[in-house]
């Protein structure tokens, strides 16, 4: 793979000289170019304001019967069309969605006579293009050794990168120049990642964050992952080619095709505002409509859980202490620390309904967490067995009676084949127990061996537990899949993922730094939802045993990152007794939404902080969340957005006298005033603090 | 691997100092040997009669964690007992079983402080050994990266091999000494087989017919395989040692496994007459009886097939020529050719009826065979779709009302994962139709993709099938599997497999040699019945276009592989018209049963000749089938096996004047005789002939 890709690299550094005129597509700022030079190499580049974002680059495959299917092409048709809609999506940071860009197509033959399409879209705030294998006979199933797929920088630009690892997307972001990338250090240290499978030590994940060195922000990224694997970016630490990696199967194949055909697309978001790209719905808008109607079982909501308390290690996922440790009826026996039982449950529930919580979850509640994890193991839960202390009907009724919904677990221990072979039994068991949303895992080496989480098997893997889901009418958080690329659009019960360092790595490892929260929006939110669990109000002295954990932020931070961080499903995730030490506080949690028909970026700047103002969907509430990183922070907010005339009660839940992630982190202040179109706030955020606001439309 | 398996061999090259006497079992000329050299390695040897059958050779494994897993054990403890008992199979060759053994267990522990067992048990005609893992604390989920099992032989004997090939039994069988085997002539000449995995030119399958030169029949096999890949043979060529090579995953791991667990049997089977080994139930004894009780719906029975017309190119699996090819209603254009359409299959039932055949096959039933070969396609079938001109409510109807059983058809296309998708949908729908029983098929190349046919993954796999089956009471008739090894006793839904090359080479290729037959109980069928499909009666001129191609052999020795390739489970296999064109001959096929209380070996020599004589379950009748290689063979047999004192009605088809497998296939003669116990058969044989007989009691 390697030696190939440095063969493309070298191809392309020599001087590019055009067999064709350039041809042309342009929205506002951004250009695209394409044109074929005089080897028959498709070629495009990308403009902004007139700058070089993206110098002509590559394009194309090696095929397993065509090895150089990335030159040798002649144009034979160009289509263009210009499309400008709005859509409603079923849940999101915003009701209504513009949909507008210019299209080019180029028909393109092979010297083998075969054909391929690039269609190219130009949006206000970026570039998409996919590859599609129109219909023909000499191209009919195929094999993909390696897409080609080039984006030549216009210079040594600063990065927030994880490694292109093809099992985990769980990673701390490392700031670096492109020059100074190097995966080996960070995937050595990251330990406390289950699986981790890195071959190139220049490979980073996408979305990949850039900032040039004259203030464009720049996102590389892909919209519409189906059938196909993940896009990891090569990086060439001299010529800044950023070469696309495909992740692999067993044969190191990426992808296996069957004509009429496409690949996912391939985005380059820019702008001259950071805020811009986290306000950017391009990637949305590149992923098809669902094509189901009746969609209003989906519903957004927060929840808690019975799982931080496993987390911190207060109490266990499994029921007894060894897989083998049985008595004489060959029952297991207990460890007499098992969270998932139904008293507690019970607990979980009084407090959702006490609090208008939509949802309670359950981890551990099913047998085979004695030896699930790092074992190999196939056959490691059926996902329909309670352990003896889960009382599964009880546990249903008490929740129906209570006006709460239970969100099942599915962990699978990457254990997909054994998954697939309990689908179907598996969600007639929660349609049986009225279950509406799952939590799916993949904590785990995968099974089939060979594969990877983030192949092409796997791709195809998690759309078919969508699709099982959109049969059932189950909402799905998928832990450990990929990155998400916008699918939420075509299945609107794709509710978040996590594919990224959430706020367990608090609970369990050393932890994630203070900008951890001001980079997940500018690289993995970027193709959707995150299940980040924010809200710990106990940020200290929770973790048994461990004196020195803390979680790196204060609290009301953790208040903000309930608007910072979108999601429809968003975790209360600390203990129900910690928020109940803190009613004040918990009261912004209480109010928050998870469904907006409005979001203002209001300032964003990747890696140092974000604010983002968002009103509630069919209120005329907003809420505010504002963030920083290891650095204090003061800002003054315009409140411009609000409706004009009127008055509004603002709660402002900021970080207390003398708090800061490090030492003082729970200290916070509550103040409330009144606030309306012409107010200005000013806003003082500590190192690793925040600021959330509620906004609340006084009644005239 | 390779390199590993060197090492072995250079340790045990070295001469053998025992530092423990050696444990012996014995059972009648058979004996084993147990001891441990000082360098703790545990060694193993068999005799018979006193002579060296396997000389002392090496056991035990590199595993992941200790890669000398097969030295530093010491002895602390032994275990003996004798089991002399009999036990009545489903179906099979003879109505009791004698199960007789002495056992030896070694209790061993390694350096590294695991436990290791081994337990061998003797039988009169051969060895059975299995390592069993015990439950311990140091040794729960482990990785084998080879098992080291060796088998010392005595000399270069003659072999009847095919190669080592992780995909594939359907090969032709060499006969050479072992000193001569190379397997890499043999798989590149074999472009008649779909997937061939070969990476060891000195690799053979098992079961694995040798011939000493003093005149010992040995047979080297397993027993038992479950969750553990099949076992192939390294063959070194100088010092004659076979060295155990299992077959990889994607990691080039061999098996995963959970303490307490055991490994298949390994079998050496050894006698002085090659007509015992035939009648060896060793393989069968060393598998475990059912768990399941009320198994009568598992009957044994003769069909007829919409198939051998597909394999001869008459007519087609597939609908339509081209998977695109559709009218401007998206549905497939017909292409006039498809074999499984209602009308022709209502053809075959009326054909069964009528004939007392029990059961009707139909392949190319359910869509998607435009495309399913070649294309490595994952959702390749569904399993439940008819092609339109198949209407499965009316011919279920048609059948039921004639009284014959209708035989479903599931081919994977080798895509296991989408087949365990549907496999409870698939299953559901034979039960809504009444199919009691399957031929599933796996031809092509295994997804999960770096998985083999022969692999750990899918020896689950086709254990998987055969549990749905006992679930459902439906049959199975796996094509494409690994070779068996006994399973049949456990799951006796196991009717019968492919796992060799079939009597369908001669439909597609160059065929089988005139000796196949003769090889195949020494090799193939020692685990189980073949679904051979014998019974073709148009030897030549059947295949449009290819007027070369015939039968290697005479229609009497296709009447005869009824009796000599025992199976629960046989085909009918020519076309209706071909047998209504000979009806007396078809009367044997009508005669012959295929369950029997009584099986006799009569003489056979492995890649010569083979005479059998079978009583009928629950009957007097005797039925014999007798077999010769290219060689023109006479033999008299002694029908002293019938009852004394009584008189029967023989009827002898026998070759026609003039008769060879060559160019003159079709000639056959019948005559009828009055015989008793004293009676002496002479019979002669033609080149690629054969004689069969129903000896049918005559009341008195």
């Amino acid at each position: 793979m390697m030696k190939l890709v440095i063969v493309l690299l070298v191809l392309l550094y020599s001087v590019v000289s055009y067999a064709t005129p350039p041809l042309e597509i342009s929205r506002e700022k951004v250009k695209l170019q394409f044109f074929i030079d005089e080897q028959g190499r498709p070629l495009y580049a990308v403009l902004f304001n007139g700058r070089d974002v993206v110098k002509p680059s590559a394009m194309g495959f090696i095929l397993e019967t065509d090895t150089g299917f990335y030159k040798n092409f002649s144009l034979i048709n160009v289509e263009r069309k210009v499309v400008d809609e709005t859509w409603k999506p079923v849940w999101g940071e915003c009701s209504t969605i513009r949909n507008n860009y210019e299209q080019l197509t180029v028909h393109l033959k092979h010297g083998s006579g075969k054909l391929l399409d690039i269609v190219f879209r130009v949006f206000a705030d970026g570039v998409g293009f996919r590859y599609e294998f129109p219909r023909q006979s000499g191209l009919i199933y195929f094999v993909v050794k390696e897409e080609c797929s080039q984006f030549k920088l216009a210079g040594n630009h600063k990065a927030f990168w994880i490694p292109g690892d093809f099992d985990s997307n769980e990673y701390a972001y490392t700031h670096s120049l492109l020059s100074e990338v190097n995966n080996t250090p960070v995937v050595r240290a990251a330990t406390d990642i289950a699986v981790r499978t890195v071959t190139d030590s220049l490979a980073v994940q996408t979305p990949l964050m850039l900032k040039t060195a004259d203030g464009l922000y720049l996102n590389i990224h892909e919209a519409a992952l189906l059938n196909y694997p993940a896009m990891q970016l090569h990086v060439d630490k001299k010529e800044f080619v950023l070469s696309s990696n495909l992740v692999p199967d067993a044969y190191n194949n990426k992808a296996y095709l069957h004509a009429p055909t496409h690949t996912p697309w391939r985005t380059i978001l820019v702008s001259d505002k950071a805020a811009d790209l986290l306000g950017s719905k391009t990637i949305l808008n590149l992923n098809e409509p669902p094509t189901e109607q009746g969609l209003s079982w989906i519903k957004p909501m927060k929840f808690v859980g019975v799982w931080w308390e496993m987390q911190t290690g207060k109490s266990t996922w499994n029921y007894s202490d060894y897989a083998d440790s049985v008595n004489t009826d060959g029952q297991l026996i207990p460890n007499g620390r098992h969270g998932a039982n139904t008293a507690n449950v019970k607990r979980y529930i009084d407090f959702a309904a006490t609090n208008k919580i939509g949802g309670v979850l359950v981890e551990g509640w099913d047998r085979g967490w004695e030896d699930w994890f790092g074992n190999w193991k196939e056959n490691v839960f059926d996902f329909v067995t309670p352990y003896p202390d889960f009382n599964v009907k009880e546990i249903t009724e008490y929740a129906r009676s209570k006006g709460v919904t239970m969100i099942m677990h599915h962990e699978t221990s990457g254990s997909a084949t054994n998954y697939e072979r309990q689908l179907d039994t598996a969600f007639r068991f929660m349609q049986q127990f009225g279950y509406p949303a799952v939590k799916t895992g993949y904590v785990g080496r995968i099974v089939p061996r060979g594969e990877h989480h983030d192949g092409q098997w796997m791709v195809n893997h998690y759309e078919r537990v969508l699709q099982q889901g959109m049969r059932y009418h189950v909402m799905v958080d998928a832990h450990e899949p990929p990155r998400p690329t916008g699918l939420q659009r075509t299945y609107p019960n794709f509710m978040a993922c996590e594919a990224a360092r959430g706020n367990e790595y608090h609970a369990f490892s050393n932890g994630n730094a203070p900008d951890h929260e001001t980079i997940l929006p500018f690289t993995r939110l970027m193709g959707g939802p995150m299940d980040y669990t924010p809200g710990i109000f106990k940020l200290t002295g929770y973790a048994p045993g461990m004196p020195d954990r803390s979680v790196h932020s204060t609290l009301a931070k953790q208040l903000a990152l309930y608007v910072t961080l979108y999601s429809p499903v968003e975790m209360v995730a600390d203990l129900p007794e910690n928020y109940e030490a803190k009613p004040d506080a918990f009261q912004f949690i209480k109010d928050v939404p998870v469904d907006w028909d409005t979001t203002r970026i209001l300032e964003a700047e990747p890696g140092d902080y974000i604010t983002i103002a968002r009103k509630g969907k069919g209120t005329n509430n907003w809420f505010i969340g504002a963030i920083t990183d290891e650095n204090a922070r003061s800002t003054t907010l315009l409140l411009n957005f609000l409706d004009k005339g009127k008055k509004y009660k603002a709660t402002l839940y900021e970080d207390g006298a003398g708090a800061n992630w490090k030492t003082n982190p729970a200290a916070y202040s509550i103040r409330t005033i009144t606030v309306d179109s012409t107010t200005k706030l000013k806003l003082a955020l500590v190192a690793g603090g925040g600021t959330a606001i509620s906004i609340m439309q006084i009644d005239q």
